[in-house]
């Protein structure tokens, strides 16, 4: 039985963090969509860097050649993506105690609205647990290389931006 | 591809909380053996209600019939059993904040012991968060009822025990 | 001696949750007074669904006909509304490790503020856990229902507002 | 209508953060029965230093002239001993996050014993919030005074042991 | 050897808890550079009371005389100011186990930055673990009074921004 | 102004974890004494590897030709120790946010005990977060390697006393 795992986010950009997430739960499932979310809860909050095509783009950048891995978008809630697409189950990565929490209720509240989908959790990398998105742009904002924590073409995109003065 | 993922634990009894895990990790594995674990940290604190042959034997009666959950004894480090046993992940349940941090050490670990099993996470369903064999073995041996908490052959089990004067 | 605790919140809207803390409490107190609150640390950072107006004829709507459930608005520092209004008790919801520590500092403070009144807190009913306003707010904004977790004149509210657009 | 918590712990001994919890306890509730408990989870590692009927003494001393504080002791469920002293609450103190969760599953399994006590929680003073029994043995047991952390019967009480070579 | 500290923060204002942190990290540095930061991880969704200028000032006014506090502006990277200041180590204050998780990858992610300087904390006072500036903001909002938990000047300053309504 | 830091602990072994705390705290203090201490809380609940003289043994053998770091043994209160030999600060590693709260308070009684002396933490080195005596001696009893988390000296010493079945 072929297994379909779905790992939502708001990849603004993808870190690699985010890559082995994605890369170790290929000894698990046989294919892992990448899920570019618009309604992640506090998502809205995040001021944002790429857009959410540029975000897929970036995506597909790093996994060409990738069979197992592909990537979407997705405008509503996860959990109907999940039933329209044959999902087994929502994959998410724990970096520290205080994702568990809010991570547990997302993990409820979404059990509840489809039954059929288990999340699953994986603990970041041991060298990664301190990269997220946000904090690598904060570290960029001002200034600081990002280069040792994201992908080659998010690297490139991120540099391109800052020289045209499109991220603050 | 199948894939085969091991559940250990102490299972001193096996709970409701433990099969409903187990149930739904169905959904992602072809076949889950539970692993009756000697090496557990912390395992050595706990007094043992049933000895490890019983242990198994009342997992065995749960899933009786059902051919893609399996049971086994593991004496030595469980890293040592996923790759003797061609293991593809170890499953652990996790029911608050505060287990989260002992397990991600021990995943951690269990890693550099062996990079090619991962561990992934599921969260206890939400009617039984608060149910451990720890608890109930305490509200058990205070004369209160553990029926609705545990399988039916673990609660014939416990009330011989209990009968015999042979639990504390 | 008759006893008054308030139970301040934004309330936005009240759901069965809220309701659940509310119903429990009267086994302890003779009369608890629904606070809509403008002051709640971080309640500026919350979107709001509804007005003050609205929230409180929510609260009076769900609890008509139990005398002892009051509702009333609070517009400054809920220490001084307790001055003012003999109160016993503050009440407050726990729903997680992660409110504690919020709710701690907060507790503290307030009984710096005015060392009358206490704060004690009950703990959300197991199935209740993850239902909170601005979880439940996500959710119905991107399509997904909320009956099951408000009362059914917010469930009627809610939908009004959705079908007028008026949510985001 | 009169209102009466019971308040279960080892209390081996009491210290001023129990004796804090009691008297603004006594703001809430009309009568606070301070049980001595044999059943608490994780009680039995403990190593004593009081007997249950000197514990129970102690308490008795603090409190002489106080008619709203009685003393009593459990030898089984706390919840069966609530149900048949006519208890309206279960109170207990929280001293930091880490209690929050063990507390929150043992809530919720006495609400599943006994559904009609609530157990109600109040955070320590923030003086105490340091002060535990455990701590204070250890502090007294290599030399250090403990005089300024629990009332004058029970240092009285702690020092003849100590000078008869009793505590470890 | 001298060994120099820098305690980045935004100090908007500054309270009694900065102050009693400074004093005590005075016992382990030899000099404490009060390092008032504009790119501290969220500190750009708190809302303003004072401006860099107005923070430095008052920072100044607190430790008037005390030659071993200085205070100064970074607007960049604070681990490119320490590289460029001859700093030792950061200091960082601790107030509760939900501070820790940021602060654990924000030192992180700093030695990665630079790896020459240390992160180092300290645990806040027992009786201030309840103030941050955030918190204070919020009571002064309502017309609560601060005075008890900030410095003269500031408290002046604070009463006299509210005469003028320059507060929120 | 030469400042001696205490590092007091069980180190049965010392690990690489202990060993990153003190390299890195040399940057900060002129001087370090690992302190092996008999009465930290808890410790008595640990089961034994190495006795007093062994594990101080080990200490010595690793700081061989480091002059700034001494090691000692402490039979009583660390704050008693520490006022008789001209002590700055109490150093304490943090590797978690479970590890925060009982350092925490045990800072606060410390701080009680002696107000001269203050507790400052640094947060373990990334790669060895999970790194614990206890979790490294449960691998080394069920068969794994520890020797990539241990210094040489240690590491023999260990494989000596498993050839010789002394640890259980």
């Amino acid at each position: 039985m072929k297994r379909r795992a779905i790992y939502p986010g708001s990849f603004d950009p993808i870190t690699n963090g985010h890559i082995d997430i994605i890369r170790r739960s290929l000894k698990v499932f046989d294919e892992v969509v990448v899920v570019v979310a618009m309604n992640l809860r506090k998502s809205s909050q995040k001021s944002g860097w790429f857009s959410p095509e540029e975000r897929i783009e970036l995506v597909r950048k790093v996994f060409r050649g990738e069979k197992r891995v592909r990537v979407d978008l997705c405008e509503g809630l996860i959990m109907d993506y999940a039933r329209s697409h044959k999902v087994d189950a929502v994959l998410r990565g724990l970096r520290a105690a205080s994702d568990f929490e809010s991570e547990f209720m997302m993990a409820a509240i979404n059990r509840e609205l489809n039954e059929k989908v288990e999340t699953v959790f994986m603990m970041t990398g041991k060298n990664l647990f301190f990269v997220s998105s946000t904090v690598l742009k904060e570290v960029a904002a001002f200034g600081g290389s990002i280069q040792a924590y994201v992908p080659r073409p998010v690297w490139l995109a991120v540099k391109k931006k800052l020289q045209l003065g499109e991220l603050r």
